[in-house]
């Protein structure tokens, strides 16, 4: 990294917009830095506790980060070295717990940070997740997200009665029923102003302004109504981080917010403008989604200390976890493969997002496996002191990104490190906010409603199912039928 | 109630087992004592605030509770009046939010209070279900509680895909299903001492004790392995209400506590003998199964005072509210309905159980829609000074009961008038804790361990799957194949 001074690559402070900066976790031992869950200091050993999520939020929001956004899979990544062995040996995200309901307790225990959960489209029923999440908005005062997969491992697929993997462009056509689904509960079913609780009238919700959606899908048939009334932000705000042509054509329909792995700036300035131009053309605001790059950041105040703490966590980075974690995204047993076996013999259409980025990564048309190592390993690290790291996010700013999403090798280590050595200088230059915004998730990153904006495909469901309303579909009293029918439980 | 003095009835301080005392609610405005929300002092119309709930939650846990309980449904009470308007209007459980996710956010809140949840087989896949309660047990240090049911309503079911009602014993043949699958999880997928995380021999967990669990059912296919590690009381405590005969059979199969709804103590000597001997023979231990009763409790210091109390409850109690609940319970749309409509003309089949304590509480063999709704409205209810409810309780108690489960009017009025009023008395005979044992829920309420005793069927499956764990299925390196898979976000 070149070492340039602020003044030289601009940035007055206050100038610039701030960036959204999320800490990138997940319900488990060891997420993506495979072995460091082994060092003395590390902490997330301690996945299972309570207190060690709580002590870490609570780290957090006192140092004003945006979110704390949980990545989940609900299965192993495949077979590595034969088998799933390894996986368990290395901890590779195996075991771990559900990102829901952890947020639920996180949300007892903060005011203001955002809590950002992934969930499958395969784990979850639409009618049951939908509940889940208002129910999650609902206590956390409106500070909800949700991250929407479609799960890539067969493992996944086989604990949800599948016998393998969905085809790719099957599983997106899938996730547009279902989000078609969550929005018809979430925007459409309940009226603003429906919920009356008002006891002197004794009348708690108004029946007129509340709607059955009667959905009939190819997956889902789904009477409704939503059982939770409207929560802060109704949907919780939208992340998304599929690469593929598929991934981001879901991703210009739906995300508010996206996850990226781009190479440089040149490569965000590129990816960023192609997906802001085809939201637009969806009608969508250009600046409707927000470009979160997932960032692995060491810092240190001296380049002797930044190479230090570098050359520290390379000796306990496990390379091998590193190879089966990103053999089970490809669905490739790496063990023992060469590592100079070509991508292209790896990887079918729904590759194509990484293979892309790893042919400007290696800037070869035909990369192996070992640049795809290099690249999904050392591509997002960005080590430097602060000066230097913040010249880079200027750089990515430059080039379309609104925020990062950062990575961690220790918890809570990596976070410390970071909240004492980078953030007093990315406030120093108005990159870093200094108070949370007032309102929900929603309002503080987008500096607007609460609510989805217009132009959003879930927004059209809005006021969309009046001709089901309770009110509309009650008979008058002398019609009423008796129909005997088998009590339960 | 007759006025018997403590020394009449016996008990004699110590000398009896302390009764088991839960609070008994629902993530929603109105749970059972329909109209109640609208007095003055009434908080449940906040019931979509964390702070209601996390307020109550202290306040039981300082009386030393036992447990909250929550009751659930995911789905309308079917029509009354010829449509759902009415339900609206009333507030009768709808809206409602989820409880599992509220029980998260008590668990950050409190320390050593029991929660407990109702998750019906229709809204959760079991694979993601035992990883939510999993999370739960975790999170909260063992005091996790799931009420099993199979969901009577029919809106419920066309919530998640189905025409309509599924037949009641078909919903138990799925439920045993269900059961299994999450045993298998919850017991058989990991053994003990899997979990090592040893940092300096760089091992996480051992794969020769985690095992996939192959579950291939009528409804489920599911791979495994369970993705949580075991959490303290790995299968959370097991609740159930079914009293029908095929639930009265999961009851003696599954439960570790069950709710009743019995019409006095010579019933509940009849019904808790006989669930006992069925338990028994089924190779379980006769205490097992504890026996809840539900109760409303009005408490005063005078007689005079108690009657004041119940009349004042009398007057906002909205007998529509209950009639369109009862009616919902059925599956019959009572709206407009002559109330001596015999009750034999309105069940089938599963509404046995009902039917039989109807008859008894009525004293006639053909009971009607009048019996009915008094039954319901007014038998569970306990009026009196603490001395007369404690002396009731000691008979329920000789009948075999084994704790209360506590219906409220007002939240957390209800509540706050039995701990101040009836807690003191029932103290001074023993009769209720005054600090909670140490360990688990399951260790608080049964006396003994963390873990499902032996003789249990969930027990059977420890160390079931031992040919399946990752090490007896990983395959030498030089094995390995390669099989190029797409990749999705």
């Amino acid at each position: 990294m070149t070492n340039h001074s602020t003044t030289a690559t601009g940035g007055a402070q206050g100038t610039r917009p701030r960036l959204i900066i999320n800490a990138f976790l997940m319900n488990t031992g060891s997420h993506i830095q495979g072995g460091q869950w082994r060092r003395p200091e590390a902490q997330q050993h301690r996945f299972n506790e309570l207190s060690m999520w709580q002590e870490l939020a609570r780290e957090l929001e006192d140092a004003k980060f945006d979110a704390m956004f949980f990545a989940d899979v609900v299965g192993l990544y495949g077979n590595h070295d034969g088998g799933w062995a390894e996986h368990l040996r290395h901890g590779l995200q195996i075991p771990s717990n559900d990102p829901v309901v952890l947020l639920s307790a996180l949300a007892a225990t903060t005011e203001n940070i955002g809590l950002a959960a992934t969930s499958s489209i395969i784990q979850s029923h639409p009618f049951q997740f939908a509940r889940q999440m208002s129910t999650l908005d609902h206590l956390s005062g409106g500070r909800v997200g949700w991250n929407i997969v479609t799960s890539a491992l067969e493992n996944s697929h086989r604990n949800f009665g599948a016998a393998g993997l969905e085809k790719h462009d099957d599983r997106y056509a899938w996730a547009d029923e279902y989000m078609d689904v969550v929005y018809k509960l979430w925007e459409g079913s309940w009226d603003d102003g429906a919920l009356l609780q008002d006891k002197a009238g004794s009348v708690f919700s108004d029946p007129e302004r509340v709607a059955k959606i009667h959905h009939q899908g190819v997956r889902y048939s789904v009477e409704g109504p939503h059982l939770s009334s409207p929560s802060p932000q109704r949907t919780p705000l939208l992340f998304q981080a599929g690469a593929s042509p598929r991934g981001q054509e879901f991703c210009a329909t739906h995300a508010e917010a996206t996850f990226t792995a781009l190479v440089d700036p040149s490569h965000a300035a590129e990816y960023t403008a192609k997906v802001r131009d085809r939201a637009e053309s969806l009608g969508r605001a250009r600046d409707s989604i927000k470009f979160l790059q997932g960032f692995h950041i060491i810092v240190g105040s001296t380049e002797a200390e930044v190479q230090r703490k570098s050359d520290d966590l390379e000796q306990t980075l496990d390379m091998d976890s590193l190879l089966s974690h990103i053999g089970g995204n490809l669905g490739v047993d790496f063990g023992g493969l060469p590592l100079d076996t070509k991508m292209k013999d790896l990887t079918t259409e729904g590759g194509q997002g990484h293979l892309a980025a790893v042919r400007r990564a290696a800037n070869t048309e035909d990369p192996t496996l070992e640049d795809f190592v290099r690249y999904r390993s050392i591509n997002n690290r960005l080590a430097g002191t602060p000066e230097q790291i913040a010249d880079v996010l200027e750089q990515w700013q430059d080039a379309g990104i609104d925020g990062i999403n950062i990575i961690n090798s220790t918890l809570p280590g990596t976070y410390t490190d970071i909240i004492q050595g980078l953030l007093p200088e990315l406030r120093r230059r108005g990159l870093a906010q200094v108070e949370y915004a007032p309102g929900t998730l929603r309002q503080k990153l987008t500096g607007q409603g609460d609510r989805l904006p217009e132009g959003h495909p879930g927004a059209t469901y809005r006021g969309a199912f009046v001709e089901y309303s309770a009110a509309a579909t009650e008979r008058p009293r002398e019609q009423t039928e008796v129909e005997p029918l088998p009590v339960g439980s």
